[in-house]
């Protein structure tokens, strides 16, 4: 290319004519010169170009405005202002597509981010959104770096599916048949087996079930992919399509997979904090001028950067589901019943209860362990003998500050009897994950998994607080556009 | 963890006690000795275990059968035998899971693919397929990586969407309504306004167009996700579900976009071959031994090593589509009327013109460019003026021997006009990607790109010759299983 990306055009060395190519975000016109910022997206950071006032003609002038497209050639030299090394002095414009000022939705003023959500095909041009989304990037490429060095293959699962893995989860249907008239069984149901796939399909709510038969053959492998759930939910931590990574683990046990999941997630954030210190360093002023906006006991005690510094240096507090309920059962809003919902050993943990460990408790991330048999799912292994109140699973819950539950796994059943017997309780049929059972018939091996939402992550990496703004095309109820 | 996948076992100096947990490939015994080849799933080489006759106790050497799971400890000594450093002196055995011999459907001899098909469960544990997943890993990480390392954006595009970017292509329906009697508007249509999403959705076929939006701000970004194909055609070339790899680039021209394409596959292939040597070179034995069984002039003149290294070693030949033509017009097989399709300015190109191009005259890949208008999507960049007999538009394929068209490229019409002109003629409505149009109106910019159907990039490297062979869990008419 005979052009540089802005974000290397900064550290050149002044001296040498360039060309920046870019979208103009602000141009400033003194008695002297005009000064021009232009941004390509590669860094958050604008280069400014300049020009002594009287040398570009007024026509090009006119069309270098906030949004227009341009490529400006001249001489890289020391910048005169702060803030930045090297500035262009410009000795030539062409303008690919100009942005009338009068109809370009962008103007450079503070958007609300809901605003930003309804011109989602252009919100990448903020800096709030080119920054979210680098990070994004970094985020991508930390969980492929991690597994690849740590000798996991990356198993591509399927999307379409006839299964359904949690057992739960509303699912998208997945068809070609007629919407209107589709052909019918003898007892007026439709008749699937005339469909695509010659069954009834839907997207898919987990990579699990396949990833084991990946991990029970190749020995460790990851998912990430999107997975879906057609819940009519309209909240700031749920989309109706959104990505997953999926580590499968054979001859882990829980203790491993504690191991991997607490190593893993500290990476990924190692490593952003170590590649996008410019975004992170933008998102974290983003949040302070937010939080100026709220109550002070509302206000977070730490910036975001320190927030991830906090992760990565400390070890997580580990303890099972059953210490957890007697911590909740002790504390301070248990006893003057401050909690919306009542402590006792079974319940499904409500994100008050769960905050409450991780924010108030323990002030680190918590990772729980053991949870009743009852409100976790099928796959997950049986505890042989505890001192819990009830049987109880080898689940494990990672949970974070702000986010909740950001990584659930378990080790997985690998009996075949228990297996199928807690599938008859529960009401899963034998013939419909007749292969999934055969891992177990066959060579069955200990193994462990987990599961990371990743917008989740890339969530609590940013400082954002709905979800629909760190995934560029958000799919929620009544909203599919672009 | 408390013992060492395979693939570092058998790189470990011998003198140390070990554990090795895995999947019995073979058991052999002759009068002194036990022989256990074992492997777990981290590189197509199995490790031995040795012990004494009279050692193993009878239950559990009955239990030592193909497929069943062990953890064996012993001492790692040098290797008796040929082909292996060294082997493990078993001290202990313990069964994790049998695999009755009855039952077990891989058992240590040939299977036909065709069979493998059907337990695709299973058939990551074969040699083959085990080969297949490693390489196809390294290369999706290669992708990953050489992207990263380039400056580009992993952009997430919509799964699930209301548009279709290709106009064309069948597509899969998404939907939550009542699949028997769905709301219906007052002329008798489904109501789609009451479906999860507001409208009617389907799965994407091509995230091009969102990937565009955010080149148009990110500079350069790049796709790699499932996309989808409703078409009802049972061939070793389609799938129903299969990965895509589309990067975008701003102020990239045809020529940047050619180079691009060309450093990129060479590189990802590159690294296949740097980092899968012990994989590659059990599938080029396996093509070896398939191509016996063909008709000699049917069997390549390459093996599978020779035939990467000739893609990574030479560059690729560049001519226009109407050159082509030319040269096909006056080939033998056109003289003598071998070619099925005849050849003529203005045809679409069938796998038959593209393989005498790239086998037979070239003998390379080859980047062909500058196709007729009228046979290529609406969003290609209309040529100025050409010598062509007709009407051109900045259009890349480039063909591999084999496979045909592994990648389809062009840069981008961005001139709002010529778009939207064409789009009437083809019958696209502008409401319809309002969006997409946006970016013509506000800041447009040149921009190419191109995708890459990650399958038959597999398909290549592997030397496969059925799409369904690499991809773990196939999604084709009728077979939707696992």
């Amino acid at each position: 290319m005979s052009y540089l990306p802005v974000k290397q055009l900064l550290q050149t060395e002044p001296g040498q004519t360039v060309t920046v190519k870019g979208w103009v975000r602000t141009k400033r016109e003194s008695k002297n010169a005009v000064f021009v910022a232009i941004n390509d997206g590669s860094t958050i950071h604008t280069i400014q170009a300049v020009a002594e006032a009287g040398f570009l003609p007024d026509e090009t002038l006119r069309l270098i405005t906030t949004g227009a497209c341009v490529a400006i050639t001249g001489e890289l030299v020391p910048s005169q202002g702060a803030g930045q090394a090297v500035e262009v002095k410009i000795t030539e414009v062409h303008i690919y597509g100009p942005a009338d000022p009068e109809k370009y939705p962008l103007q450079p003023k503070r958007h609300s981010l809901e605003f930003l959500r309804e011109i989602a095909h252009l919100r990448p041009r903020t800096n709030t959104f080119s920054a979210i989304l680098r990070i994004r990037h970094a985020l991508a490429f930390a969980v492929h770096k991690y597994y690849n060095d740590n000798g996991f293959y990356y198993l591509n699962t399927p999307i379409i599916t006839a299964s359904d893995a949690e057992g739960a989860g509303e699912m998208f249907r997945v068809s070609t048949l007629d919407p209107i008239n589709p052909p019918r069984t003898e007892d007026g149901k439709v008749d699937y087996s005339q469909d695509f796939f010659g069954r009834e399909t839907n997207l898919t709510v987990s990579g699990q079930l396949e990833g084991e038969l990946g991990a029970l053959a190749l020995g460790k492998i990851y998912t990430f992919g999107p997975t879906f759930r057609a819940e009519n939910s309209n909240t700031t931590r749920h989309l109706a399509e959104f990505w997953m990574i999926e580590p499968e683990m054979a001859f882990f046990e829980l203790e491993d997979n504690m191991n991997l999941a607490e190593d893993f997630v500290k990476s990924v954030i190692r490593y952003a904090l170590e590649h996008c210190a410019d975004d992170l360093a933008f998102l974290e002023n983003r949040l302070k001028e937010e939080e100026k906006t709220k109550k002070k006991e509302e206000q977070s005690e730490m910036t975001l950067i320190e927030k991830l510094r906090f992760v990565v240096d400390n070890d997580f507090e580990r303890l099972t589901y059953t210490d957890a309920v007697e911590i909740l059962r002790n504390s301070k809003p248990a006893k003057k019943g401050q909690f919306q919902y009542e402590v006792g050993w079974g319940i499904d943990l409500q994100s008050e209860h769960e905050r409450y460990l991780v924010e108030k408790h323990f002030k680190k991330p918590v990772i729980l362990t053991n949870y009743p048999r009852a409100i976790k799912s099928f796959y997950m292994k049986q505890d042989e003998s505890t001192t819990a109140p009830g049987p109880t699973v080898r689940a494990m819950d990672v949970l974070f500050p702000g986010i909740g539950e950001i990584i659930g796994g378990s080790q997985r059943e690998d009996d075949l009897e228990k297996l199928t017997t807690r599938m008859a309780e529960v009401g899963i049929e034998e013939e419909a994950i007749w292969w999934y059972l055969d891992t177990r018939r066959f060579g069955s091996a200990p193994h462990s998994g987990f599961g990371l939402g990743f917008e989740r992550l890339v969530l609590f990496v940013t400082g954002m607080s709905n979800i629909r703004d760190v995934i560029p095309f958000p799919r929620a109820p009544k909203s599919a556009e672009f």
